[in-house]
């Protein structure tokens, strides 16, 4: 999310083709197909007939790449026209270019319409080259390809390569499958050795295996994928991330308000998303009647209705809604992914309706909960700032653009945040704010977005009174945790399952050695149960067990620590005599004395 | 919803031949169609040619009513053959009579298999019959009826006619409207006199209109009719509402599941409720693939599939499930009304998977919790517990229910509830106990059923390890309001808008006389602000807004007023220098320290 490093990619592209080069020294008659850079890395596609080349080949392959490199080739740049490159592509027998080749000489001055953005990316970029297509070479390798690259081989920092899969030629399932070699790249050694081990950690913190493990959400066959349902454990995730996301907004005057889950399609017609997104919706059918609906993607229509229920004057302005509610999306099953991209997303939004004049202040009030909620999670925060360019793809005037734009970025300098300004990437209704937390391996996830919305007040013909007349209120909206789940996924891998002591499902459990202190841990029972946090979240009453169970304690320790169960009460008889009971955090052992427990179980951070 | 006196329903159906002999005696060539008995009274459906018969003609129907009711004309019972009885309704131009012995006839020994159940009430019940069918004579009108009716004209108790509809002959809009003339009519003038008092109440009370005024939901022609929208103020009354009736059962160890609103269709094919209600669904469409899915109009088959989740133990049991969510059923939009008849209903559901063993004390703590709920909401409970008879409609083995029946009963008489049981009302699944609340109008509405399943646990396959080896658990599914929406629909309607404190979306609200008070009114905001009360619901923050507009006190207390806000704290001049404010309910006006204001309002009711 951040901004692309051209020389990075540049290193990635050019290990591409170095790639290439070292498969060919050892299958000579590979045929290539393309070779992008994607992600954090590369990879090509490659046919190498009936010798497969599988991971254990990677340490000739690399073996190979390295003497590339260290032989420091220049890469250098040549054109052709069309047909001395579909000759180059025949006498190199690279089958695959050809046909690339044969495409772009087909569609003539325009470039091939059924080219993938892949593809057009190894011929050439510009409709004005397609007369000529460019080549590089470095040493005895020649690739068709639009650039750009390093200078030589030796300038392409450190790499990795990482796997081996299966890939149809151009995505079809028709064509015949070749195999797509990736890697990894960083401009240094350190760079790449921290991205391989947050790539260890990550695995390990999958939170579908974590899920598991600590019982928070579970998927069933009949229910579908991209469906998931809370446990209890998980379910209090939400709902206590929910419940704070709200109650940063409530501090601030947000309202809670309802919406169903479903709607007639007229209201997306009005709002403009049914000719945009229609087709993504699902779609709800009576069976009884006529009846269509849609299920609801996102709720800011909804929302719209409620504030157009009856007049609003200028003095009731910023009118403020925030709701924590369920959308629906017709994800690719193919896409779905755990927790983290899902057909059912929860979103915990809100709206503004403001004059023109709140802007700064609606915005200010969001970036304020934002950053308190991402410190209070412990994640960092970074922020883009999503404006307009001078193309004509935006709806609204001008000047109002201009003011609004303007008041966002006093904002965000006025919360001194960390943030860059990205021309073009605003929506086509106004500028947004984009957040983007690092996660623990250093990932960044879009998680939530501010955007101002000059159109769907006017195309619901939403007014408020003003002294001047009838105007058209703004409307804010934003979602600070965005969706739950994916939200939820990512913070589980983020926290290895270790919440904080405030948003652990079971924060407490209390674990007897024996059966002789009952009539003690009763006592300690009545304490938790009158003990309750109030912050960060307010009046959140503690959760806790009692493991009495006549297992050994150290079954019942594993137990608990499997669990990840923020800090255990061991009740001993010795702790009985001494009016005391041991604690147990990942920190280590101390004692405490009841009397003093209360206190500081509500000093746990 | 209680059971049905059948010697009221002889004097309601006695009334409709009395209404229709009155109307023969103004309008003589009238045509009859049928006259059953329905909710509190009768109706008679009639064919009055060319001159209607409005409201205004109520007057002289009544009296000639009066009249045929003071005569004590004895209703006496013959029966004709089907051909005799068609010559009666030649002879006598009964055309609609006529169609239907018409039709009868036809039908031969089995009874015609499209009258409805009205029609066919008004010539047979029993197949053993249609060979005869029996007439009521009362003075000089006669009628094809299957009785049974009090003794003598005399014997009606008291009726009042209420209104006149058009309606299809046979409810079909091809055949010719009729005029539908209701009456409604009990034992006694008072229980009468009570009635009509009551239904000018519930028309006043009438929870659309109080729901504008108060400002509580609205719903929009865009998002369709059956989904209401709330506004904060209604939102505040569904969340403390859904908030209090989950905290009575966490009390009992129930806890918090989400699951999604859509799934595929195979849950219902697994639960058995495609076969049942498969038609009666919203179907879900992707427009990108070809998946398919169903809105959830319940929740127990979602629930299964927590449990299922993982190996569990009798030690693991009881296991208590609850989640507060939205279900959609496709209602026909005819029948649609308000909130008490809507098609997003949201459900305060729960699901307890138990030991055979364990079905009491289950049933038990949530009759425990029913109580409770209603009596801190002021409405009066009536139980009704639906048992099975000895047909085979009934799933699972006959001791299995007649112990569980018995502990059902054992619970109900425990908790000491007004109850009677109706054999032959269980669900196929298992016996239930269906709650009623009586509302301030003495109107009867079904919010909630506890009930128990022996059917699902073993269609999903539903396991638990035992020491005697793998066990099915039973399930007892329950709701305590059922219905948010349309319980908010009743308690509106009982409560005028008056909710208790603990309720109201604003509870309080300060109305500052003048602007010399405005440091003063910043000490009652502190004080406010850190008020909470603790029962019914826990940490219940209060809610609270100060009017210091310039406006005049009289103008701010009649605003609050149309709110129906519980308490007003008017803060005045001399109010500061002593000290005090001013306190404002429905029951009058008071003094109190602001010292004591706090403690005072943690003591509301």
């Amino acid at each position: 999310m951040s901004k692309t490093d051209p020389n990075l990619e540049a290193m990635r592209h050019s290990l591409a083709h170095i790639m290439a080069a070292a498969v060919l020294e050892h299958w000579p008659d590979a045929k290539l197909g393309i070779g992008p850079v994607v992600g954090d890395g590369f990879y090509y596609d490659i046919d190498s007939g009936e010798s497969k080349i599988t991971e254990a080949d990677f340490g000739k392959i690399e073996k190979s790449m390295q003497a590339i490199i260290k032989r420091g080739e220049s890469f250098e740049k040549s054109e052709k026209s069309i047909e001395e490159a579909i000759k180059w592509a025949k006498d190199s027998k690279q089958d695959y270019k050809l046909e690339l080749l044969n495409d772009l000489n087909r569609a003539g001055t325009t470039l091939a319409k059924d080219l993938s953005p892949d593809e057009l990316g190894t011929i050439a970029k510009d409709t004005g080259q397609v007369n000529k297509v460019s080549f590089y070479t470095n040493g005895n390798f020649t690739d068709l390809c639009r650039g750009p690259h390093v200078a030589a081989t030796n300038k392409v920092g450190a790499f990795k390569l990482t796997k081996v899969a299966g890939a149809y030629w151009r995505g079809d399932e028709t064509k015949p499958q070749m195999q797509r070699l990736y890697g990894v790249a960083f401009k240094t050694q350190a760079e790449l050795d921290e991205y391989l081990k947050n790539q260890e950690l990550a695995a390990k913190n999958d939170h579908r295996i974590i899920g598991k493990e600590l019982d928070l959400f579970t998927t069933s066959d009949l229910v579908g994928s991209g469906l998931p349902l809370f446990t209890p454990r998980g379910t209090w995730l939400r709902e206590l991330l929910g419940a704070y996301s709200q109650q940063l907004r409530a501090d601030k005057g947000f309202e809670r308000v309802w919406t169903p889950h479903i709607t007639k399609p007229e209201l997306y017609k009005t709002s403009g998303h049914w000719d945009k997104f229609g087709d993504e919706l699902f779609l709800v059918k009576s069976q009884e009647s006529s009846d269509e609906f849609a299920m609801k993607p996102m709720n800011c229509p909804h929302h719209t209705q409620i504030y157009a229920a009856k007049p609003r004057s200028y003095k009731d302005l910023p009118i403020k809604y925030m709701e924590t509610t369920t959308d629906y999306r017709d994800e690719k099953s193919g896409e779905l992914h755990g927790l983290t991209r899902v057909r059912s997303l929860t979103q915990d939004d809100s709206h503004v309706f403001c004059s023109e004049e709140q802007i700064g202040e609606a915005v200010g009030e969001l970036l304020e909960a934002a950053q308190t909620l991402y410190e209070e999670l412990g994640m960092e925060l970074k922020f883009r700032l999503s404006f307009r360019d001078d193309s004509d793809a935006y709806f609204g005037e001008q000047q109002l653009w201009d003011r609004a734009q303007d008041k966002i970025e006093e904002q965000a300098k006025h919360y001194k945040l960390d943030y860059y300004i990205e021309e073009g990437e605003a929506a086509f209704y106004g500028p947004k704010i984009d957040f983007v937390a690092i996660d623990g391996m250093g990932r960044e996830w879009q998680t939530a977005t501010v955007q101002l919305d000059f159109v769907q007040p006017e195309r619901f013909g939403l007014e408020y009174a003003s002294p001047e007349g009838l105007k058209t209120p703004v409307m804010v909206h934003s979602a600070l945790l965005g969706t739950l789940e994916r939200f939820l996924g990512v913070y589980i891998e983020h926290t290895a399952g270790h919440f904080p002591f405030w948003l652990a499902p079971e924060q407490v459990r209390v674990l007897t050695v024996n059966e002789k202190t009952a009539e003690y841990v009763r006592n300690v029972r009545k304490i938790l149960e009158a003990s309750s946090l109030d912050t960060p979240l307010r009046a959140n009453q503690l959760r806790f067990s009692i493991d009495s169970r006549s297992e050994s304690l150290g079954k019942k320790i594993k137990e608990a620590e499997l669990l990840k169960i923020p800090l255990f009460i061991i009740v001993g008889e010795k702790d009985q005599a001494a009016g005391q009971v041991s604690l147990r955090t990942q920190e280590g052992e101390s004692k405490i004395d009841l009397s003093k427990l209360s206190v500081h179980i509500n000093k746990i951070k």
